[in-house]
């Protein structure tokens, strides 16, 4: 299982969540990375942790003041991006270019969807990975696994239909252990999770829990 | 003259730019920024230069997975934000978050304008600096100091009928130090470039040339 | 005083409405106006009544498919237009250029704002009318003029000290005749409602109730 | 084959341009529809006309200002709605949106896109049909059927992965009845066209010439 760590915009300190998450991949063997505000980039891969941007636009270089430059993220340590989150929706033709962008620029991708259709929407162009987040569970503390189940296998499904080898992670409310391995037992291959750990008092902490069904 | 040096997403290298404006206006005595690519901005500022961001947006912290967070940008080592680039246009109610939210995070702002009714329109929201840069300009060469002088008298009459502690930069096509010239006798605070030195073969020189007539 | 009817995308009959509104406009001899969906200003201004839209785009003749060409509102019987509503807000330059496009088509504007700052910054642009809606009152069903009377008054001052030609309205939370006038006493030359007419059971009585007052 | 004139922003008369097209269409038996703006589809409708709307929103009824509802939309005379045309890009979760809008109010679709991947994307959704117009070629006077006659093929094969009773149509540079019947011979079971029957001197003689190969 893949976790991915999204900071969002919140009071937390970045770098201390990335230590904690560098560590605690490293003793339980599960893939963790992070995903800071870009401006944090540089410093959160610099604790050595599999670092990730919150989103990417579809610009090659060139007079594009206040974009987010795929290969200026790499630049800056991240090796993946999340594309066309709910707090960051994209045309579908900037999520097309996007998912070139990353490509160009050596970054993995994982676009999210809000339900099973866009799902296969997505999976069509070609992304390394989609995640279904229903917008309404997002920071509701329900995880998808257990709200609605079926979203999270129509989902795998949908992809699959479209194209096999575009793996799916879910997210919105997931925040313990039990929640993960929910999800990987739908079929996920990951998760994506914010406040339960960005958010928690002790991320370390936080993480050992999430990883420990494992 | 504040000279703001805007890297957009210039195949550069935002630290080798940096380190020479730290340079040049350490020996010039010219106020000298550089506003690099959002994920670089710890690099830049690791330079000593006067680091600014392109673009803030004006949310507070929060679930806002892909914002510019000011106190994010801050904490990467910024002290002053572009908003409303014409290449980032943003809505009015966003310009007016995006000031409230620099202040709060002690960033120095320059609020972008097309023409001198904008300049008037973006000063009634009290920012510390507006820039008017006629879009058709952006890029072309021609200064605007040499295209329509009147702009920028018209900008610096307009800002200061609503509001005189509004300092005006002009950017669009400076290049020169007689651009940058013109432009103080205009009654410009200071200019807002970019390819001039952000594409230069040697950054250093460039901005040596232009500040040499100050 | 003026009254705009915003019919939004409320489930309405906006030919019931317009002709009520043009009944009780005729009666009063208060000057009445109805904003419908774009798709049904013909068949509003073909009951008489004063009609607006409730956007324009600033776009002008050409290639923008989905665009609301301000010729094309004026073509359909509008006389004006509301700019930047909170629910469908503009970019500084969009908003600009909507103005521009509206009086090159013959159209009067209201540009809308949320505060008195953003009331003197719209000023600043030319348009023939402001209105405050601080975006909290909308449907709240607390007027503005009782919520916050500084808030009226403020953008009274705001607009006169940008130009004083530019008349203020005031919009959020307004559905009696003791709201319109609260309103009148305090500077604002007009206002625009919404769900109290309508969503009103019977439109034509709360216009008469709205106006007898006056 | 079905005909889809959008008239765009054009500066038109969009009565004449449907009176022309309805006439063309009972006397050749071909399906012609006419995408006014917004504006104007009531008088479109009037002419006897399919009357399509050039966008389509994907909200429900409500508070929302400025947006095209799809109820307003069909109450105007429109039977069908163009969604996500190049000029007017759309977040993938408002395309998604926009076609359930659509729906729910009797309105058939057609969803725009790129390229075949986006096709395939769009299709996922469950649209009516889908459109592929290269951006590049939009008022480029060549038809995609002859600059990369691949681009159909390959959007009718994706589209027919995914959902085979997704019919595709192909746009940008169609003026001339060898393009039409060069696009039905690549698979398109209609075409999308713009200026060379709304800015035709003459669109009826315009409209018999693009017919009558058929």
């Amino acid at each position: 299982m893949f976790v991915l760590v999204n900071c969002k915009a919140y009071p937390c300190d970045p770098v201390e969540i990335a230590a904690a998450a560098h560590e605690v991949s490293e003793e339980s063997g599960t893939r963790i990375a992070v995903a800071p505000q870009t401006a944090r980039l540089e410093s959160v891969a610099g604790t050595g942790v599999e670092t990730w941007a919150q989103h990417t636009d579809g610009n090659e270089t060139g007079s594009h003041t206040g974009s987010a430059l795929a290969e200026s993220l790499a630049a800056a340590g991240a090796s993946g991006t999340m594309i066309n989150h709910s707090e960051k929706r994209l045309t579908l033709a900037d999520i097309d270019a996007g998912i070139g962008a990353a490509e160009r620029a050596g970054l993995e991708t994982v676009v999210c969807a809000n339900n099973p259709e866009q799902v296969k929407a997505v999976a069509a162009l070609g992304p390394d990975s989609v995640a279904v987040e229903p917008p309404e569970l997002i920071g509701s503390g329900t995880p998808v696994s257990q709200a609605d189940p079926d979203i999270v296998t129509d989902a795998v499904a949908a992809a699959e239909a479209v194209d096999d080898s575009v793996d799916v992670l879910c997210g919105a409310g997931i925040s313990t252990g039990e929640d993960l391995t929910a999800a990987a037992d739908l079929g996920a291959e990951g998760v994506l999770l914010a406040s339960g750990v960005a958010k928690a008092d002790d991320p370390k902490a936080a993480l050992e829990d999430l990883v420990e069904p494992l």
